[in-house]
């Protein structure tokens, strides 16, 4: 199942995505699923009703088209975590402890008005040019998790989308909260996709596109800690609640280990493609 | 002014410091200086009426012994930022930049579940020994504050109160985000005190203690950054909101640069204290 957020009537409603074939993207709207129970994504996943929405999504008929729809963030997090230096080839350019990566995730968190909207442009600020792009898997967490064990996160997540770690470089220098939290420097979405359509990620291909050339791509079978690893460590330092995001770090290739480095500017558009769940894609503008 | 919150009655309610003398704690219940508009801290800080609060506070007659109530976080922030590095002697400890300090604030961030009650315990975790205690000023914002210049963010400050910065050292090693996050390592308290009664914090001392015997001590004129330029950098890069915290950094003499170091654990005490401000006092309880 794929769940969308976007604007209707100025709320943010939610629904699922019924029909993505041959350019059309009919939509269940999630008022009819929901009866008015669920008012957001976030309530869905706090009710714990994924799979009763995934039975009445399949008896529903589409009732929005979602190309005519504003899409909004695919969830809003409480938390939104990230971590860096996760891929071997990304941690060597960065020079994390080659050629093992580092000892522990290396987290760091984002504010939620870090992101831009999917489809929105990113946002490169007046103090730097040096905005930086990051694809990235999201994870959704389902389920209150404080202290779990490794075994017992694939039970937390419930479901996956993409994520852009856009980072202005420079800041990040500084430091990586600085770097990483720049107003609309990110992004995420464009939908969540549940684990009944995805039950493996890591079969995944991940790729980031600028103005469609390959910039970055790996398998997500690449990660150094795996999703579940990322959950359960983060869980052990903060309680993660339902709709609380972990990123969970990018591949080889950012603009700014290129020679010269690749800085994004108005005009560039940037897709971060994960294979299964879809293209979250966002252009730039100056602020 | 000086602003407690606390719990009332199952809500979270709050009020005006009237008298402290004497080990005696008056307190006018915010329910009678706001006649119900603003049921919160947050809410009168929204309203910009703190100044109006303050008028109806002097003219108000004490209505509660605070002795009596449970204290609250005196403000819950939206944003919680703080700085690592920021007084030349700490900086020294920590090894950074020799001697001058950083060449910029070097900003992080907490999530609010990672502060105890001013008065409860910090907790230890089940997974690390090395707890240790942070005394520091903290910053409440007033005013909205994006791409400020540090001249205009005086006006953005609406309040100061003291903040332990509880840090879990080994898991600070992996990521400053996972030691500075453990859920209730650290505490913020025990009141908001308003620039009327604290015109200029450069000029309190800040202490912390450990069971009484002093672990922290300096003047707030050592600050590397400077409050309004601490604001001004945070405001570059995420915009602030009222109700957001910057913490503002920590001396020299925290538990981990002692020989032997100094773990924090069960049956301890740690108080900090901000001259103008008062005492924010924590034990320590095991997960």
């Amino acid at each position: 199942m794929k769940l969308l957020s976007f604007d209707l009537d100025g709320r943010r409603a939610w629904g699922v995505l019924a029909d993505e074939r041959h350019d059309r993207f009919d939509l269940v709207d999630g008022r009819g699923l929901s009866m008015g129970r669920f008012p957001t994504v976030e309530a869905v996943l706090q009710a714990g009703a994924l799979d009763e929405m995934a039975k009445l999504a399949a008896r529903a008929r589409p009732s929005l088209d979602s190309r005519q729809i504003a899409l909004a963030l695919p969830v809003l997090p409480g938390k939104l975590l990230a971590v860096g230096g996760n891929f071997h080839a990304h941690a060597r350019e960065i020079g994390l402890s080659e050629p093992d990566g580092p000892t522990a995730p290396i987290f760091f968190s984002r504010f939620v008005d870090s992101l831009a909207l999917p489809g929105a442009p990113l946002i490169r600020p007046r103090v730097s040019t040096q905005l930086d792009f990051e694809g990235e898997l999201a994870v959704i967490i389902g389920k209150p998790a404080h202290c779990i064990d490794a075994a017992d996160a694939p039970a937390c997540v419930a479901a996956y989308t993409c994520f852009n770690d856009g980072s202005v470089r420079d800041y990040q220098k500084a430091s990586i909260t600085a770097g990483k939290n720049f107003w609309r420097s990110g992004s995420l979405g464009p939908w969540l996709v549940t684990p009944d359509a995805l039950p493996d990620p890591s079969r995944c291909m991940l790729e980031t596109r600028l103005n469609g050339e390959i910039m970055q791509t790996a398998p997500l079978s690449d990660l150094i800690y795996s999703v579940a690893e990322l959950v359960a460590y983060a869980s052990t330092f903060t309680p993660l609640a339902c709709g609380d995001v972990i990123a969970t770090g990018t591949p080889a290739g950012i603009g700014a280990r290129r020679v010269p480095p690749r800085w994004l500017s108005p005009g560039d558009v940037v897709e971060v493609e994960i294979s299964g769940i879809g293209v979250l894609r966002n252009g730039i503008a100056d602020a």
